[in-house]
């Protein structure tokens, strides 16, 4: 009947969530970390180049062997993708609606900050390590890698901070201002980083013009949420109380504004995320919250799951040079992140030591957003550019797994942290200092 | 970077989301229909064969044009159907969870009575019919007609009694007994069908081998849900519920037990709602349901609103000779399920001629097991078939638009239904009925 196909994908489905689940399980009970890193490792695990090739290594479909081979395949179709997409719009959609929109227009210029700070630093390292030891590949793989180092996951990062009970702290909304704002800067540089591999020459007026556009973009959504909140409430949520769907349409709304960014050449999740901050200004958050917070319970496991089981170990242990590489890439790439953001937030915003690098370390994983530039990278420079693509690779899961490492003890120490003694918001407001 | 297909896809389930809400909301605020309703239409109206051909016409992806094209496509691939099954999964799951399982099990021989009735009645009739009117395309196109006006759907026929509030009646847990056990004995009758499409000559033999496979595997789960309940909640429940992931866990094995069924050949939404009956017997049945119920909420109007979108209604305005068949067929298809089901609630169960009724009308709609079925006649006999493959897509979806229309009034004149005066559960129990 030609059924089966979709009856494989049930049982992958279910595969992903309880690997994820018994992961973030232990990740939590036994290490005492972010679940989400245990949804991580439990992918590495199952991935079809570790345990899922040696159970179901003949089957295409089961926990998606063909679609994951070869490049990551972004040139191609993956349909565990598009659940992988509706969960991490999700995800943040649900970040957005948990978010003190006030906090947020707070932390703006420091967010600003920390974003243009842990850009410059990691990219001038990335482009420079690169030329210094594998120059052969030329100025555009210089680019590209030095664009990979400058990415921000905001998935991941969302999802740490929320593991952490920390994303309504004022250094958790600085990183997330810092990460919905890196990912503006990272358009500009991926497009120009592409027409010059494509054309040979700088174009970065056309780069400037989407970088405008995108800010435009979000922050006009930003302004409406903020502003007209009570129409948002009468137009879009009061007709649809009576029949108990108001959270879902919600949702909804935020699904189509994750894509309408993409227009404007942003990420979705971007997009979901301001959808959320618009909801957050709203009487109807904590219903809102109700209601969406099980789907994203249900389904963001998979998107860190399936994110894992992107990699593969094994080339690392074939190919020891680009090991080595990546090693030194992993080691710049955290440093520059964390240098990059510690200096703004100190400066602009004033932080203390502990919170600045709590930013800082915030703003290291690279996750999804990593992968896809090295995914575009190998597009554009073809088999030259595959021993520094699964270098990016590393770099994207290891900033990405070190990252709850390194954050658990400073937040453990941050309300010792000296003269600023709470990091906690609530805390300030409550002191009168916000 | 080869992205831009998913956000389409992001902007496809929205879109898919918000017409089915739009709809769900007129029907239920203007019609006084169930959302479900309202949900199907929606889906006709935006299918790529009306609304959304205008609008989105040269686009493969949004609204899904590419795979929905011709036949129905399965024996293709759809990315959009993994997200209608796992949307209808879910449903059956949440189902499962909320039935009464006690009931279930008192009202098991009516549900068989009622099953084998609704069977044999539109089996017969529909195969006559087809003989009768279309004699050209042979038994076994008889068989298959007969086979499609057999079956009965069950996430219509949960979302029906969901939305009007009878899940919990003894007339909704006998529909859906009946409906479960419909499932087993309309994988006899197809494979028997398929069987002699292919050789011929008449497999009985093999086909109840299947069926008695399923029906054991069906009961055992059920068994294993009711005694050892206990266990269950030690085992699977317990260790999550520290981290709040308990209702995910419990829904995470309905998708692997979803699954499993179909290895003994049961559609996965059988096992989606017998995994939720064996949580029903759980302590944590309350707590369960309040952490998956917005997971479908969210889903199952993506499964409705898909199911519509299947349908090409231009089709029986070109060929008027199939829509007349299609009229007999909806009339017989819908007369013969209600007597069929009507005569053994009324002997079997002793049910009052309006609950023996409502049973009857209860299991009438075909919706997507209509649609497999005559997608593997299609498969079956191909070109010949094609004619009364779209009669039989009507018939599916009429006997599934129908079916709120007629329950509505049943439903409000059976508190006033006579010597059995009350038709809810809750209200037989506490009379000592039960």
């Amino acid at each position: 009947m030609g059924l089966e196909v979709y009856f494989k994908f049930i049982l992958s489905f279910a595969l992903i969530l309880i690997a994820a689940r018994i992961g973030g399980e232990i990740a939590e009970r036994y290490l005492k970390q972010p679940p989400v890193l245990g949804e991580l490792v439990a992918g590495i695990i199952i991935s079809p180049f570790a345990l899922g090739g040696l159970i179901f290594g003949g089957d295409p479909i089961i926990l998606n062997f063909a679609t994951v081979h070869g490049g990551f395949g972004l040139d191609e179709f993956h349909a565990m993708e598009i659940i992988s997409q509706i969960a991490v719009v999700t995800l943040l959609f649900v970040a957005g609606v948990e978010t003190d929109v006030r906090a947020f227009l707070r932390y703006g210029w420091t967010g600003a900050g920390v974003a243009v700070g842990g850009v410059i630093l990691p990219f001038a390292l990335g482009y420079l390590i690169i030329w210094a030891l594998y120059s052969e590949i030329g100025m555009t793989g210089f680019l590209f890698m030095g664009a990979v180092l400058t990415a921000t996951s905001i998935g991941v990062t969302v999802r740490i901070l929320m593991d952490m009970r920390r994303l309504q702290t004022k250094e958790g909304i600085t990183i997330l201002v810092g990460a919905v704002i890196d990912d503006i800067i990272g358009i500009v540089i991926l497009s120009v980083v592409i027409s010059t591999a494509q054309t040979g020459e700088l174009d970065i007026g056309h780069a400037f013009q989407i970088g405008a556009i995108g800010l435009v973009a979000w922050f006009a959504l930003l302004i409406v949420g903020v502003r007209f909140n009570k129409y948002i409430s009468m137009i879009f949520l009061n007709p649809f109380k009576r029949s108990g769907t108001m959270p879902i349409v919600a949702i909804i709304i935020g699904f189509l504004i994750a894509y309408l960014v993409t227009l404007a050449e942003l990420h979705p999740v971007v997009g979901a995320y301001v959808a959320g901050l618009m909801f957050a200004a709203t009487r109807e958050r904590e219903e809102i919250l109700h209601g969406i917070r099980p789907i994203m319970l249900f389904l963001a496991p998979f998107f860190f799951c399936y994110l894992g089981m992107q990699v593969d170990l094994s080339f690392f242990v074939s190919a020891p040079i680009i090991a080595i590489i990546a090693v030194i890439l992993i080691v710049l790439a955290t440093l520059g992140k964390i240098i990059g953001c510690y200096i703004p937030a100190r400066l602009v915003g004033r932080f203390s030591h502990t919170s600045s690098l709590m930013v800082g370390v915030g703003m290291v994983p690279r996750g999804e957003v990593g992968l896809i530039i090295a995914g575009a990278g190998l597009l554009a420079l073809g088999e030259p550019f595959r021993d520094l693509f699964a270098a990016a690779v590393l770099v994207s899961i290891a900033t990405t797994l070190i990252t709850p490492v390194m954050l658990k003890p400073l937040f453990r120490r941050a309300p010792a942290a000296g003269p600023e003694p709470e990091s906690s918001l609530r805390e300030d407001q409550e002191s009168g200092i916000i």
